[in-house]
């Protein structure tokens, strides 16, 4: 199984947001943009592991600016590193007011989706991802250091096992 | 502004996964699942702010368990603690297959909601949450540890400063 | 098959209104509500089967409040009794108007299911039903009652034979 | 307010059965066919009043034939009486299977919609209707028994007050 | 195989057009009403076929008036032709403002439908048109001719093969 | 009112075809891929004009290829001509097979849209398209025919005046 380039699966989903989208603020609903997320990363992942995925877990996600009827989102969503059988990818979502020309980063976060075998359903393995740019050698970086975070926040992980996320603590203290 | 009771807004969602929920497996899709826990979410705080509220942050989710079109899923949200604006939510998931007898906990997730004062549209005061059970007050505690890790995560707190995490990882690495 | 109590199968399922819930007023549409009150009815009939189920009956529904976008929705719905292969739900709704504080009763319904074996897809037989509070009595003692009038306006049974409506008739015209 | 004829505002409205329509069983949902029925009469009964309409309440539904994915629905509403600010809505549902070439009577509910002003939101008059075919006659003399049964059913009317009712049960036990 | 008369697959079809249905502007999407087109269409072909259908094309489609919030739709379909396995279908759309008793011809459009055998999913034979009305022999007659431009734009028939187009553009250049 | 890129507002949409977008055969509807190619088209649009958009106009479209559940789909538009307060779109659809890696054109379309004046909701002027690249020229060029098709195919214009078809179906008589 050969390595895999970012940009081979790398997808873009663009969502005009439209009436059922909103709350009754008439903004978009945080629950929706998250469904997108989830899509956009499935497919993304779906396309590196050319098998179909499901969603394994999704890291904190944080929403700063409302996103208004109208408004058009743009999701990018990107491989940073795959681990036997799950594959991470990175999702950032900006907002395009086209009226008024503003073009917003909303947010981002990680999703992890593990690969299934259709006919048995079981977890396959999917290819390693290569980083080129120092964009993507940074994410599949810090991927090792996300998935412990998860591995203790989900209590597979002893946290003095976590020795990435130690070594990351150590070195924001000292500075 | 009167401290309120957890059961005052606790708030229980129970939903059938029918064919528009469920991913090319048969799955429900989790994108879908983290539209529901966002909307029993935004109820439970909503009824304790006795206001419109907005999702604000959503913490790590793992959906560990495939749920099956059918499957009936029981969505319970109680707040833990208001932080002056914000409500944090704890939502846990249930499956309950009715023909094959079985109940499982699916999961759980920790949802920040901001409350909204209606016609200025600007964060408003929400009343303070008063634990009661044991489960209640450890929830209370915790939230200040969870609100730490969240402002490290979105890079407005810096590691050095997070007390609770610190002190929390200090203990577990002791033991 | 060992009757079993109400209380096993009852149901509490919370909705938010929704822009797509709503009509050309910004209300909640009947049709909408008679969506979601079926959905309750047969995951609470479902529950008491322990086997999927399929509506069978809606008896006289009405809308006499109106309900608005944003407004948070309770459905209750318990079993009051089983007919061999079919069982009676009482649905009850709840308006829970977060901004003004007002809870209000907006209407009730008597669902009827019918439980079916998975493979042969016929009807099957259905535990009993085992009231123990007094409201669970009436609603038990009213059942026979309600499903006379439903086979009598169905066309299934002469209104002569309706010997619970007629006792109900003389009791209250003699008042 | 001049009469209207019964074909001025017949309503013929036609579904094919999707796959987000149908339950666990790829039966059509009892609850999606009410709406359906929902929407079907008030269409009907705006036309009739030429205004906007608010479902009021909804006689008893049953459901005798499975309905399958990709069987074709058509549902004919047609008003049967006005009072004063509501109307009386006769819907009949027939299914076709297109393939096996069998079209059978699903069922039919009467379904009463109120007329409202647009800008007051109130109760407003709606115009008489005029039947003329046998079976509009039939429609027009039973919604008066049929109101009686609604109003004793929704406890707004005592049921020694429900004239039309006795009369019908009294001719029928004669039988 | 025996033709068919138009009469006998007429389809109508009545929508009311919703939140979920509109644009920012409050007005019937495009997508929307050509998704309704579509179904009106294929319900139609397949009365005709006896047998499901898939789409095959649809022609110029001109979108001439805003349609809004609360208009209700009446989709009209009637079969023109057959072509071996395929079914042109006549779909006409008008809109009926209930509150200012406005009618207007919305707009029509000619769909192609391939019939399949269901076990197969092979294209399958389908029985001819019967035109009867003056309508419905233009319509059959204009047939040939719409073929002949949908196979020129699809590049499966050169510009010059395409007689019918021909003797149309020189009729009307002559005039 | 400077002249725009045609890459100012290229439109990348990707879509997984669910459950709730597929026919009785499990492939995905004509009428939703319509309106997914109505979302995209009125996004590029919207972006060239930097205003909303109304459909105007779709040009003939076929569908040859059948699309399958779980399928991926991307949409790419780019403005080809604009013509005083009108937009011409081109829309081409591909399909990726993620298991079998088989990535297939679909189908491709011209749909066009009119810009509004949000206060007014008059239509209102756009900025002229730059063409840059081989491919860009020959949908600018092409643009002036594909209109005088829709004004002919509308009734808008006569036959004899649509000079460039003329010309057109000509050079292509003539080889």
């Amino acid at each position: 199984m050969e390595a895999k380039k970012v940009s081979e699966s790398k997808t873009i989903m663009t969502e005009m947001v439209m009436p059922p989208d909103t709350n009754t603020f008439g903004n978009l609903m945080g629950g929706i943009l998250m469904k997108w997320m989830d899509v956009a990363g499935a497919i993304c992942a779906g396309r590196h592991a050319e098998n179909y995925v499901v969603t394994a877990s999704v890291d904190n996600v944080s929403f700063e600016h409302p996103i208004r009827l109208g408004d058009i989102i743009t999701l990018e969503a990107v491989v940073t590193r795959a681990f036997n059988t799950s594959i991470e990818v990175f999702i950032e979502v900006f907002i395009h007011d086209i009226v008024h020309k503003k073009n917003t980063k909303s947010n981002h976060a990680y999703f992890t989706f593990v690969a299934l075998e259709p006919t048995s359903m079981r977890p396959t393995k999917v290819p390693e991802v290569l980083p080129i740019t120092e964009q993507e050698e940074n994410l599949y970086t810090g991927a090792v250091r996300r998935r412990e975070i998860r591995l203790v926040l989900s209590g597979r992980m002893k946290p003095s096992e976590a020795i990435k996320v130690k070594e990351f603590l150590d070195l924001h203290q000292k500075k």
